[in-house]
Protein backbone atom coordinates (compact mmCIF):
# COMPACT_ATOMS: atom_id res chain seq x y z
CA UNK A 1 0.00 0.00 0.00
CA UNK A 2 1.34 3.26 -0.85
CA UNK A 3 0.73 6.94 0.82
CA UNK A 4 1.22 10.33 0.39
CA UNK A 5 1.39 12.53 2.86
CA UNK A 6 1.55 16.36 2.58
CA UNK A 7 2.50 18.34 5.57
CA UNK A 8 1.97 22.40 4.95
CA UNK A 9 2.16 25.29 7.33
CA UNK A 10 -1.22 26.54 8.67
CA UNK A 11 -3.23 29.46 7.21
CA UNK A 12 -1.35 32.45 9.54
CA UNK A 13 1.84 30.91 10.09
CA UNK A 14 4.65 32.80 8.22
CA UNK A 15 6.53 31.31 4.97
CA UNK A 16 9.24 33.12 4.67
CA UNK A 17 10.63 29.87 1.81
CA UNK A 18 7.57 30.79 0.61
CA UNK A 19 7.92 34.41 0.20
CA UNK A 20 11.67 33.65 -1.39
CA UNK A 21 10.12 31.97 -4.08
CA UNK A 22 7.71 34.21 -4.61
CA UNK A 23 10.31 37.03 -4.98
CA UNK A 24 12.36 34.52 -7.12
CA UNK A 25 9.69 33.81 -9.42
CA UNK A 26 9.15 37.54 -9.66
CA UNK A 27 12.75 38.69 -10.63
CA UNK A 28 13.13 36.45 -13.06
CA UNK A 29 9.96 37.80 -14.76
CA UNK A 30 6.92 35.63 -14.01
CA UNK A 31 4.01 38.08 -13.26
CA UNK A 32 0.78 37.77 -11.58
CA UNK A 33 2.11 35.06 -9.25
CA UNK A 34 -0.25 35.31 -5.54
CA UNK A 35 1.14 33.74 -2.77
CA UNK A 36 3.76 31.06 -2.61
CA UNK A 37 3.72 28.08 0.08
CA UNK A 38 6.12 25.55 0.57
CA UNK A 39 5.46 22.50 2.10
CA UNK A 40 6.57 18.79 2.43
CA UNK A 41 5.35 15.57 0.93
CA UNK A 42 6.14 12.00 2.31
CA UNK A 43 5.66 8.88 -0.21
CA UNK A 44 5.54 6.09 1.83
CA UNK A 45 4.96 2.20 1.39
CA UNK A 46 3.45 0.29 4.00
CA UNK A 47 3.98 -3.28 3.87
CA UNK A 48 0.33 -4.21 5.71
CA UNK A 49 -2.48 -2.43 4.64
CA UNK A 50 -4.46 -3.36 7.70
CA UNK A 51 -5.55 -0.41 9.71
CA UNK A 52 -2.70 1.83 7.12
CA UNK A 53 -4.50 5.29 7.66
CA UNK A 54 -4.83 4.95 11.54
CA UNK A 55 -0.90 4.11 11.71
CA UNK A 56 -0.21 7.10 9.15
CA UNK A 57 -2.31 9.60 10.70
CA UNK A 58 -0.42 8.44 13.99
CA UNK A 59 3.15 8.62 12.36
CA UNK A 60 1.99 12.28 11.23
CA UNK A 61 1.53 13.14 14.73
CA UNK A 62 4.42 11.97 16.29
CA UNK A 63 6.91 12.54 13.69
CA UNK A 64 6.26 14.42 10.56
CA UNK A 65 4.39 17.24 11.04
CA UNK A 66 4.56 19.69 13.69
CA UNK A 67 0.95 20.01 14.29
CA UNK A 68 1.22 22.93 16.52
CA UNK A 69 2.12 25.35 13.18
CA UNK A 70 1.55 22.52 10.27
CA UNK A 71 -1.34 20.79 8.65
CA UNK A 72 -1.07 17.71 7.15
CA UNK A 73 -3.13 15.55 4.74
CA UNK A 74 -3.13 11.90 4.24
CA UNK A 75 -3.65 10.82 0.31
CA UNK A 76 -4.00 6.47 -0.03
CA UNK A 77 -3.23 4.94 -3.42
CA UNK B 1 -6.22 29.97 -10.27
CA UNK B 2 -4.60 27.52 -7.66
CA UNK B 3 -1.86 24.43 -8.43
CA UNK B 4 0.21 22.73 -6.59
CA UNK B 5 3.53 21.36 -7.52
CA UNK B 6 5.01 18.41 -6.45
CA UNK B 7 8.73 17.94 -6.69
CA UNK B 8 10.31 14.53 -5.72
CA UNK B 9 13.45 13.01 -6.34
CA UNK B 10 13.98 10.47 -9.60
CA UNK B 11 13.71 7.18 -8.89
CA UNK B 12 17.13 6.19 -8.64
CA UNK B 13 18.56 9.43 -6.65
CA UNK B 14 19.61 8.62 -3.19
CA UNK B 15 17.31 10.34 -0.42
CA UNK B 16 19.11 10.16 2.83
CA UNK B 17 16.01 12.78 4.22
CA UNK B 18 13.61 9.63 3.45
CA UNK B 19 16.24 7.27 5.06
CA UNK B 20 16.67 8.77 8.18
CA UNK B 21 12.86 9.66 8.40
CA UNK B 22 12.18 5.33 8.43
CA UNK B 23 14.76 4.79 10.48
CA UNK B 24 13.04 6.89 12.80
CA UNK B 25 9.54 5.62 12.18
CA UNK B 26 10.92 2.13 12.88
CA UNK B 27 12.48 3.58 16.22
CA UNK B 28 9.16 4.65 16.99
CA UNK B 29 8.12 1.68 16.55
CA UNK B 30 6.41 1.79 13.27
CA UNK B 31 6.66 -1.71 11.49
CA UNK B 32 6.34 -2.70 8.08
CA UNK B 33 7.58 1.07 6.85
CA UNK B 34 8.94 0.25 3.37
CA UNK B 35 10.94 3.08 1.13
CA UNK B 36 10.30 6.89 2.92
CA UNK B 37 10.87 9.50 -0.13
CA UNK B 38 10.73 12.87 0.81
CA UNK B 39 10.16 15.57 -1.82
CA UNK B 40 8.69 19.32 -1.76
CA UNK B 41 5.15 20.51 -2.28
CA UNK B 42 4.49 24.34 -3.70
CA UNK B 43 1.22 25.86 -3.43
CA UNK B 44 0.71 28.78 -6.07
CA UNK B 45 -1.99 31.06 -6.77
CA UNK B 46 -1.92 32.96 -10.28
CA UNK B 47 -3.69 36.06 -10.70
CA UNK B 48 -4.44 34.96 -14.59
CA UNK B 49 -5.24 31.47 -15.67
CA UNK B 50 -4.43 32.44 -18.97
CA UNK B 51 -1.58 30.20 -20.10
CA UNK B 52 -1.89 28.72 -16.54
CA UNK B 53 -0.35 25.38 -16.81
CA UNK B 54 2.42 26.42 -19.46
CA UNK B 55 3.52 29.49 -17.08
CA UNK B 56 3.86 26.89 -13.99
CA UNK B 57 5.82 24.40 -16.46
CA UNK B 58 8.48 27.13 -17.02
CA UNK B 59 8.52 28.00 -13.06
CA UNK B 60 9.08 24.48 -12.62
CA UNK B 61 12.03 24.53 -15.48
CA UNK B 62 13.53 27.54 -14.53
CA UNK B 63 13.14 27.59 -10.61
CA UNK B 64 11.42 24.68 -8.39
CA UNK B 65 12.87 21.85 -9.79
CA UNK B 66 16.55 20.75 -10.43
CA UNK B 67 15.27 18.66 -13.33
CA UNK B 68 18.93 16.53 -13.44
CA UNK B 69 17.56 15.30 -10.24
CA UNK B 70 14.42 15.50 -9.95
CA UNK B 71 10.80 15.64 -11.27
CA UNK B 72 7.59 17.30 -11.22
CA UNK B 73 4.11 17.31 -10.89
CA UNK B 74 1.99 20.20 -11.07
CA UNK B 75 -1.66 19.95 -10.07
CA UNK B 76 -4.60 22.31 -11.16
CA UNK B 77 -7.42 23.24 -9.20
Amino acid sequence: MKARIFVTLKDGVLDPQGQAIEGALAALGFDGVGAVRQGKVFDIELADPVDGEARLKAMCEKLLANTVIEDYEIELS
